[in-house]
């Protein structure tokens, strides 16, 4: 298995954020990069995890950088894993045209069009890889203690692979978070792009496999959902919170299971995550120190 | 008087970030540009106010969207300002040439060689045209109540403005404190190479106008100063905080007015500056609001 050779260091919080980077298998033998925070406490034992996943153009450092989420993690003693958005540099034709498909909005599938499918894997690379190689790494971290949160494109793909991992039965996460999420992807102009371009069975496929509002419907036992969208966010049109809301409601959920609250005059921006970042780590811990 | 105009705005920590422009005087005719949140108590009248100096290479934004200033700054009812670090696009040969002078590297002086003098007037800039902007564009700012901070070239900045509008007897801000400071600029190479640049009389001019280890020696009365540093900082040969810190003890002042501390294993980066963010935040609130 690949290393993580760490390329850079900083104490932050009385812990360390760290970034890596490592020979990624899932994205066709491509150099992969992540940072990772591992709170104080981690010195004594292994600590429960928070996976972060990022929106469009993003890189694994702006969270890291804009979120304010260290603060309360390094008080609950909790890690946060930040992977980036996309492969970088595979080469594929048409990857750098535009800033809501290709480099920077992998959109967490596994492509299956033949143009994409040896790169374009970050569902693997997310649920698989990134567990795999921090683990055998030696990292103090207990991936037995998951939970999942991410931003737009990275909220979709927090709520996908939380769902997802339920409906397969390995319960990988314990509560699931997300900003300003793309709820229902097959229904909007972002995820119509991606899943027409990723999969090759397009929109179909995508609403299939990869829509949170198909998902939902589909999954039977106890949920843990917290999402925030801002009513003011310039990026509405795109979000859908209220399909999934629906579709949760008709499922038979509640609010004490998914609760999707709609922030006043918030747009979608890191000043709108970075304020209430310290309740979604608190939400979390409540899951994963119980 | 120029106008600010309003680029953007995103509610943050039930406040607001704006970022705003306007034709700066004091900057030659140029477009400055800076950012101000204002918390949300300050739509119930006129709150006190931070003024915060960014270091080299940075703008108006880095601090906001990376500093951790403002979840503390709503909870205490103080609004920050972030001005621009130098002038932009000033046309003069070999502003862009150097990543530490020039463009993004103002040192906060009032230029006086003849190829820098016209626009490179940071301190005018800070010191008195934005207060008088924002108090004449009717922006609930007391600027009777202001505290002054900054980072690395802004730390440098924030002593330098703190201890001259002491000296003046103008008594322009109620506390100072600063990360990472650049603390005897005439002595080390990035200070001397702006003094050198901007001001006619070089390095001399600069350590009796601009040097804080220099000016502290000279300010009689009580001071309110707070200095972080990270005892791993990468920059470590550019701060000499230990010249500083003596310089005050040499004048007089203990640990109640000059407080300097080395912290264990952080760097220079945002990930120092927003784990202490907040003990600066309330350091100066009780200052502001007493």
């Amino acid at each position: 298995m690949a290393k993580l050779e760490q390329l850079s260091c900083s104490k932050h919080f009385g812990g360390k954020l760290t970034k890596y980077k490592f020979r990624s298998t899932a994205l066709g033998d491509l150099d992969a990069r992540l940072n990772i925070f591992l709170p104080g406490n981690s010195v004594h034992g292994k600590v429960p995890v928070l996976m972060y996943l990022g929106g469009l153009t993003c890189t694994e450092d702006n969270a890291a950088q804009k979120g304010g989420f260290m603060r309360d993690a390094a008080a609950e003693g909790i890690a946060i894993i930040f992977p980036d958005t996309s492969p970088r540099g595979a080469g594929i034709r048409g990857e750098d045209d535009h800033w809501d498909f290709g480099t920077g909005a992998g959109w967490y599938v596994d492509a299956t069009h033949p143009q994409w499918a040896k790169h374009y894997r970050m569902f693997t690379h997310v649920t698989q890889e990134l567990p795999q190689i921090i683990e055998a790494s030696g990292l103090p971290v207990d991936f037995s203690r998951q939970s999942i949160l991410g931003h737009s494109m990275g909220g979709h793909g927090a709520l996908v692979l939380y769902l997802t991992s339920i409906l397969s039965g390995r319960n990988t996460y314990r509560s699931c978070s997300a900003f300003s999420p793309v709820c229902a992807p097959s229904v909007v102009p972002w995820g119509i792009k991606g899943f027409n371009g990723y999969l090759a069975g397009g929109v179909e496929e995508g609403r299939d496999k990869y829509d949170a509002t198909t998902l939902i419907g589909k999954v039977k036992g106890p949920v843990n959902i917290l999402i925030d969208y801002g009513t003011a966010d310039e990026f509405k049109h795109q979000l859908k919170p209220d399909l999934f809301a629906d579709a949760a409601r008709k499922a038979g959920f509640d609010e004490s299971q998914v609760r999707v609250r709609g922030q006043d005059d918030y747009d979608h921006s890191y000043y709108f995550v970075s304020t209430f970042a310290s309740e979604h780590v608190k939400f979390h811990a409540g899951f994963l120190k119980a």
